[in-house]
């Protein structure tokens, strides 16, 4: 029987990282079989592709390297890791995938959609997560969470407007796949998220046990 | 007024490196300006993607994990390096280009020309080589004047059926582009080569001047 597929999504200091051992704990109180990832990266390529497309240089990254390095990642992290887990039985839970390149690449950067269906088509295809966990949290909250993280990437010097425009297009993404991804309120402590993320865990194996 | 942008390409040990000197001496002499660059790599991220693509290392590298690169890295070349000098005026010299791509991933690895197309039009649009310059010669010639380099990389270790390959697929893509790529016989000893070279730069900048 193929694995499930499950993705973290949210802006910074959501607490997406945070959610995976509250997911581990469950997976293995179930006894199932698992593997955990994250994107960019989740291989030994696609790990030294996400440090150029992190690292800081005098020379500007132009939208379209970007976006074509986020999916040379994916393609590697697909074919070397998650599709032979999911082959294999295994349940792939990943922190971050598709949905924060239609978010990044796309709605907070204004990107191209349909370069994104496309590319997605490409290297995804059928491989599309079968369920997605999405943390909202208002902008401030995340932002006050990750202050005092050291290594501050390219990425998190983006301005509180950017943000903004990530967690609306998280929630815009939400509203187009309701039945894919489930919104969780990250802004509560943390026992409160992870008692909804053990809910939505038993309501998807339920569902997936009745074979919906 | 725009620069003219020529590639060169061809087969391993067929002579482009080599050719960049004689068509140096040319421009130099008819007082163009003019960059130099290379493919994958010319600008300092798409050199670093360009050290990806060739490494060796024990991971299996994706076909789509390949051209995505190849492409990421045309994507920074052309917006940070080849657009920027043309607008200048500057002649744009380039040691391989895209028909490599159409004919390692695509003709050579039976890749999907289709996927080509649409990169190629999103990456490279309206900036197609004005010229290119096909430097044809026989595998076991071309073999044989590499043979003895250090740094065999990754790419050297393919076989001669796979270079026989790539041969007949540079010489298929001037068949479809006759009037974009030039074939040089590069057999010839190297004078009579050079020979070549400025006789069709020559006809080139003459037709360019009449406006053809
Ligand atoms: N519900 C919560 N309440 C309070 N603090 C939290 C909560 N969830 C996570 N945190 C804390 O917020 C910080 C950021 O959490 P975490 O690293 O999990 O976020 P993330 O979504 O993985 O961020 P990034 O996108 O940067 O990887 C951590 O210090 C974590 O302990
Ligand atoms: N016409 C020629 N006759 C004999 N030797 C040549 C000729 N042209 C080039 N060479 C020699 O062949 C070797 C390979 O040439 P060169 O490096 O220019 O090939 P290349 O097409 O750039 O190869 P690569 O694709 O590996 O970069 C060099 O040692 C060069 O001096
Ligand atoms: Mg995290
Ligand atoms: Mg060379």
């Amino acid at each position: 029987m193929t694995g499930k597929f499950i993705s973290l999504e949210g802006g910074e200091g959501s607490g997406k990282s945070t959610a995976i051992v509250c997911i581990q704990r469950w997976l293995d109180a179930e006894n199932i079989d698992y593997i955990m990832t994250r994107e960019p990266g989740g291989t030994v390529l696609a790990e030294e592709i996400r440090g150029l497309i992190l690292a800081s240089r005098d020379e500007a990254v132009d939208d379209m390297t970007e976006l074509l390095l986020m999916f040379a990642a994916r393609a590697q992290h697909m074919s070397q890791k998650i599709r032979p887990a999911l082959e294999q039985g295994l349940w792939v839970i990943s922190d971050r995938f598709i949905d924060s390149s239609f978010v990044y690449q796309g709605r907070a950067r204004g990107g191209d959609t349909e370069k994104l269906n496309t590319l997605t088509e490409w290297v995804v295809g059928d491989n599309k997560p079968d369920a997605t966990l999405l943390l909202d949290v208002p902008v401030d909250i995340g932002m006050q969470r990750v202050a005092d993280r050291k290594n501050a990437d390219r990425l998190d010097k983006e301005s509180i407007e950017f943000h903004e425009k990530v967690r609306q297009g998280f929630l815009e993404q939400a509203d187009l796949e309701p039945e894919r991804i489930k919104v969780i309120d990250a802004s509560q402590p943390l026992e409160q998220v992870s008692a909804q993320i053990v809910t939505q865990l038993d309501a998807l194996k339920t569902a997936w046990k009745r074979g919906v």
